[in-house]
């Protein structure tokens, strides 16, 4: 059995352990939420600080050219392609997820006329489904249909299908589609496939261009450390970009937008899926968090990714009776989060936060942890587990104040 | 005539004086673009380092609750409010203008079924229009209808109208509508008003309940000095929020997101106007800006503005032959900015930039001032004005390093 002077000798034989002092993160804390917001890059405070006092401050309005404002969401879509396996001019960073799967949803339904369905699975974020109604409803006769299982995922693909919308890693069970065989199979049926990477940019290697991926979109403040509400990013495919149209046709979409002319044109390539002007501050601070992911072997990362969530799952599974796996055993079925079932997981999740370890919970009954492999260390899992087992021994769950739910969950 | 000292005396006596402070200037500098882009206030970056360190670096997702993340949209938008003669609870903060335009003007369309017009200024933004043309395309028989004068806009009103949609104060002129009067003839004939404050909000005051004006949009990073790119916020009458839908039904504006349901329910109030995660970083930088409004007398705010103008105006007419005033002369039917025609207009500008005098050019032939109130000096007036004589006299504008055109103008 594992003990933690094992997980300590990994710690010391981790090839990405020097990436840990690139983040700060507070003395003590185990910190498994980085799927859900990621810890502050250790460079990234005094890099905003030279855009606030150098960019804004001295340059002001001269900065959209001097220092190229107009074309950070073009540098920051290269920064992330490959981390995506996608070419640079392939990639922007844009907007929110929600509105960039809206714009993506809607040009991709009209490279599909005459087919009606859209399909998505019923368990997939919430906001997907939201967004993919509300473009369903701005697209004649179109609808969103939704299946509970990869099974019947496969079986639905057809050619009613303008869309196959799904996310690559599911935000409560961690499971990870197969890229390859899911697209195949869509593009066999002639649809188009629309990938959510929110919860598998940064966390795992991915190649949407040896996918043969049509679109794709994807968070930033998640495994890539952007910050809370970091701006998110779009992909499409280089062969779909001049037909693709813009659904939300804002200025910086437009071919000559300095003109400011009074009818649309759009951009030749991917500029034309931008709409209104780039958060500067937002992506200055982005760019900053992106600058290590040069460095990182994406193979490691995998591999740590795996060693993690095995470890985890593997301790939790032999120290917390009561608890149900909710994530794919197998590793290369699951992303880099675990998901376990109990009936208290509220509670649970908040004395575990009571002593130091941050996860988080899904409703109805999902404790959730992430490992992002750049600064989660083995010894994290074993001391995780440590207070997740004296929490259900000693039922530190029936607590009221763990009971008592705050406004974000 | 007025001389240099005068110019002196009336900044000793300016009442908004000690608001200068507040912002960074570099030395030297002229800067007559705060329509396009507000300068850095001071106590931003000591802020914005604190959500940075505090918030994000040691409360971590704790701060979605801890720091009240999730209630910035509401918290930001009840501090514009009273800029724009609005109640706290009908303005929230989110996305940019393009992107709450195309909410508003949907959602708008969806309160008057059977009417087929969006009725829109020739010359107004042309993102508005992009982007009205964007929400027609996806409502069923709608047309967006342009009007080229003030005549023309008020006789179109008629029960065709769903929406008419207009900038208070218009990017290239300056000229400013009567809001009470305009939407007072759109509600006579049964329509809505939906105004882009983009050029007015923290120029003059506003007064969207009295006016009884139904729907807004508008920008924060001209006037109101959140940062290049800074996220924008949407107004929606008290009377219209429960029934006025979420055309972008994004997650945060479900009305219980953290319920993470397959199915959509609008948020009861303004929130369903939310759509993705709040931009944090970008909200906590506006919200230093937004710091300052409560202490700033508006009266004197909308008397300083109409000096300013006022004076830039008489002075240039005095001092700079060839150039064509192209903003309304009565100080009532302007906002806090000045454009001239001059068919050299670009290189105009360059080369009164290189005299460290920041205006703008909008094509085809506009050379445009803006002069925001609270950081803006007359002896400023004063010396662009001199600084311009020289720059036309000496035909400056000649030199080819002027007329070589930036990417962003």
């Amino acid at each position: 059995m594992t003990t933690r002077d094992d997980c300590l000798r990994r710690d010391a034989a981790d090839p990405l352990r020097r990436f840990r002092d690139r983040f700060h993160l507070p003395d003590g804390l185990v910190y498994l939420d980085g799927n859900s917001l990621g810890p502050l890059p250790r460079e990234l405070p005094a890099r905003l600080h030279a855009t606030l006092a150098r960019e804004w401050g001295e340059g002001l309005i001269r900065s959209w050219n001097d220092a190229d404002w107009i074309g950070l969401p073009r540098r920051l879509g290269a920064a992330i392609a490959p981390l995506i396996g996608a070419r640079p001019h392939e990639v922007i960073v844009a907007d929110s997820t929600s509105i960039n799967l809206y714009k993506l949803l809607l040009g991709g339904l009209a490279l599909r006329p005459g087919r009606q369905v859209v399909l998505a699975e019923a368990g997939t974020f919430p906001t997907d489904l939201y967004m993919a109604e509300g473009a369903a409803a701005r697209a004649a006769g179109i609808v969103v249909r939704r299946v509970e299982s990869d099974a019947e995922l496969l079986a639905a693909i057809d050619e009613t299908v303008a869309v196959v919308m799904l996310t690559h890693v599911d935000f409560r069970s961690g499971r990870l589609h197969d890229m390859a065989v899911v697209t195949a199979a869509a593009h066999a049926a002639g649809a188009l496939v629309l990938w959510d990477l929110a919860h598998s940019v940064g966390a795992l290697p991915i190649a949407l261009n040896e996918a043969g991926a049509d679109l794709a979109v994807g968070c930033t403040y998640k495994y890539l450390n952007g910050g809370p509400g970091a701006p998110a990013f779009l992909y499409v495919a280089e062969a779909l970009q001049a037909s693709l149209p813009a659904a939300l046709p804002g200025w910086l979409g437009h071919a000559r937008p300095f003109d400011f002319a009074a009818d649309y044109e759009a951009a030749p390539g991917i500029d034309r899926q931008l709409c209104g002007t780039p958060p500067v501050l937002s992506m200055a601070a982005l760019q900053a968090a992106l600058a290590l992911w040069p460095e990182v072997d994406m193979a490691a990362l995998r591999a740590k990714s795996q060693a993690l969530t095995g470890l985890f799952i593997d301790l939790v599974e032999a120290r917390c009776p009561g608890l149900e796996l909710a994530t794919p055993r197998e590793p290369d079925r699951r992303g880099s989060q675990v998901a376990f079932r109990h009936p208290e997981g509220y509670a649970i999740v908040q004395a575990l936060i009571g002593r130091d370890v941050i996860g988080d919970f899904r409703t109805p009954d999902l404790l959730r942890f992430g490992f992002a492999p750049l600064y989660v260390r083995y010894v994290d899992v074993w001391d995780a587990v440590e207070r997740l087992a004296s929490v259900l021994a000693e039922e530190a769950w029936r607590d009221p104040r763990y009971r008592a739910r705050a406004a974000v969950t």
